[in-house]
């Protein structure tokens, strides 16, 4: 069975699971919660009708492999994620874990087996905007969800990630313990194919990407701005303590250091994704006393990371002085920049010219799972696909060919791990 | 019956309608809706108890008079609201309809009847909050509310300002056609006592203000950004169409514009009372692809208003061609500036001076009903009561000896219309 030729199984697997996720708008495969888990039980008959081994993870991640998989054997893992943010779209996270299993699917039908055996892992939870976190899944089996991170509350119904991650079954009491639940011994390499979820790809007219980096970020799910609420036609400028006002300064002065350290050649994008007044008390006709916000930057850099969090700290002490505004700070949030392994990125690359497939070198702005792996000291790679209209929206549009072409590389890639 | 001897009477009227609409923060009076309704069943039966006679008028106002009032014969009018902002403050509004059923009260107990009746209008629908729509009882009367007014929708239960009016009895039919529901020939002054809204007078120290002006506004109840969303990692800064930078841009503009025209003396004040991302699909990953916003300026000066919005304006229009993004805008809303009677201004203040009770001229920034009468032909005059913390939240502060004094002016000046 060669890869090209499950297009057809490709397309199905993309076009049932978008259907049983579907919100009307976009998908809505929300983290260890109802979506996620039917992409989950979907995921299971699927490999239980392939005749593909499955087993669940103490971190309620899914795990597949070939029938005669040797479990103490070190592997080769291909993964991505289930989950999807609201009203998002089909193809972030499910196209990795689609691609690994149809390498799993090719090596069942072909009789063909890698050298290292190949398991594909699905994981749970790994975009930020249901609890405010990302990497969930991948972090609970390198121990890295703190006790403060399980009582993270879910966005809409306020439940904790403890009490929702244990719904799907997993271990919170050894996650919370940060007991490792994965044995890096057995893992040779990890892998992940995505779709491109910026603009590049398109605009320079490559299928493929191979990805030498993935960016870090800090955060702050919630920084609340206390002003003075008050009648908005009889308090005078110079007596208002206006939070709304406070916090477009704010953005504002932000987006003017953004502007100037690109000029100076730093890597960085800073975005505030959630902003409002309080929708309990507010009003046309009222000076808002309350704004709340998100804060989050990106950077491959470390330093740069830290350099812009301190300014954006220092800019609210400079607004709460001219303004008579505070700010109060949630939890800071942060995953690290992660370094893509040299050799994997060459071996994508030679899989790529092997094929005649064009191909560039396209660093990752958004986050993986596939950093907690590298960060893990596991020899990682990623693999762009071309997708246009961004991600973490309904408009995604990856090619299904393009698609096959990272299908193919993969599993050449694998072939040679 | 002296108007001082009424000061126990006056606190338990605040604390019972204070009580029967308390939310837990504050007090929600919501306008046509269960809050308001209360108060005015309260209203109705304490005019009961005190044998004053009271009407419906056909916009579900209420009308107290005494027992032996000739409907006839044109009366000096007091009046105010029932209603509140959500979470609001107990004394705006309600402090004017007490002020005149204590005159009222005191002319009955008194046997002391002044020469031109005295009647107590306690308007429904004042407060913009909840329709996005201020003086929607006193417009009513003057038929100044138009069909599409009626079908502005409540701010949570989203049913139309028509239906809620009807709930509460008013003639909608007769509303949406514009008849006039009010006699202006039996209208010889319309006098409104109110909570100071802005911090003035207590930094003056002074208890009593009398209004020369109210300002007017232009309003936008909803204007929308549409930008693009996007990952909030993989989009660069100058392929972004953030909703949200952009919305701060605009009211960081509309701010320095602001504090520009006030050091040129211009009369403004601005508010953007509820923004906010769309709950429905904001992230912190996500960088926002819409946001919605609320605009007011207020003003003395038509001129002022109407300039100032074209400036607004204007500078959407710039930043949409900076940003790549669009501003939609709803129906502009607008309540004009008014001017008090000089007589009826002269009299208030002349009633201060005879007890020996300090007051200043102090303007309006807040709108008031009294504006509809005075744009309507009918000589009105407000007069101010000192209150700490602003109004439109809980924190209002008035003192019922600064109450009761006003009272007393309130009803000497009755005396001599």
């Amino acid at each position: 069975m060669k890869i090209v030729d499950l297009i057809g199984l490709a397309q199905k697997l993309f076009d049932d699971i978008r259907e049983l996720s579907s919100d009307g708008v976009g998908v809505t495969r929300d983290s260890y919660g109802n979506g996620e888990s039917a992409a989950a039980d979907y995921l299971r008959l699927f490999a239980e009708k392939e005749g593909l081994n499955y087993e669940v993870d103490r971190a309620a991640n899914l795990i597949f492999s070939l029938p005669d998989d040797d479990a103490q054997l070190p592997a080769v893992w291909v993964g991505s994620h289930m989950d999807s943010v609201p009203q998002g779209g089909n193809f972030d996270g499910l196209a990795g874990i689609i691609a690994g299993l149809l390498c799993l699917v090719a090596q069942k039908q072909g009789g063909q087996r890698s050298g290292t055996p190949l398991r594909v892992i699905a994981f749970r939870g790994e975009e930020s905007a249901w609890f405010g976190k990302a990497y969930m899944g991948s972090g609970a089996i390198f121990g890295k969800l703190s006790p403060e991170d399980l009582e993270l509350k879910h966005r809409t119904s306020g439940k904790s990630l403890a009490n929702c991650m244990k719904e799907v079954g997993a271990d919170t009491a050894a996650i919370a313990s940060r007991e490792p639940l994965f044995d890096k011994a057995k893992a040779k390499a990890y892998l992940e194919l995505h779709i491109e979820q910026g603009p590049i790809m398109v605009a320079r007219k490559i299928p493929l990407g191979v990805v030498p980096g993935i960016r870090g970020n800090v955060r702050h799910n919630r920084i609340t701005c206390v002003g003075e609420a008050g009648h908005s036609g009889a308090v005078p400028r110079w007596l208002r303590h206006d939070a709304m006002f406070a916090v477009a300064d704010l953005i504002t002065r932000l987006d003017e250091h953004w502007r100037v350290l690109l000029e100076r050649g730093v890597d960085l994008v800073v975005t505030t994704g959630i902003v409002g007044t309080d929708p309990s008390e507010h009003s046309i006709s009222r000076i808002p006393g309350t704004v709340y916000f998100s804060f989050e930057a990106r950077s491959k850099s470390h330093d740069t990371l830290e350099g812009y969090y301190q300014l954006m700290r220092t800019e609210c002490a400079s607004i709460s002085r001219e303004r008579g505004v505070n700010f109060e700070f949630d939890r800071r949030l942060e995953s690290s920049p992660a370094t893509m392994d040299k050799e994997i990125c060459d071996k994508l690359a030679q899989s790529c010219n092997r094929m005649g497939i064009p191909y560039e070198t396209v660093p990752s702005g958004a986050g993986h799972d596939a950093s907690l792996f590298a960060n893990a000291g596991i020899p990682s790679g990623m693999l762009f696909i071309r997708n246009e209209n961004g991600s973490h929206n309904p408009n995604e549009a990856m090619e299904i060919e393009d698609f096959m072409l990272g299908v193919r590389v993969l599993a050449d890639t694998i072939g040679h791990l």
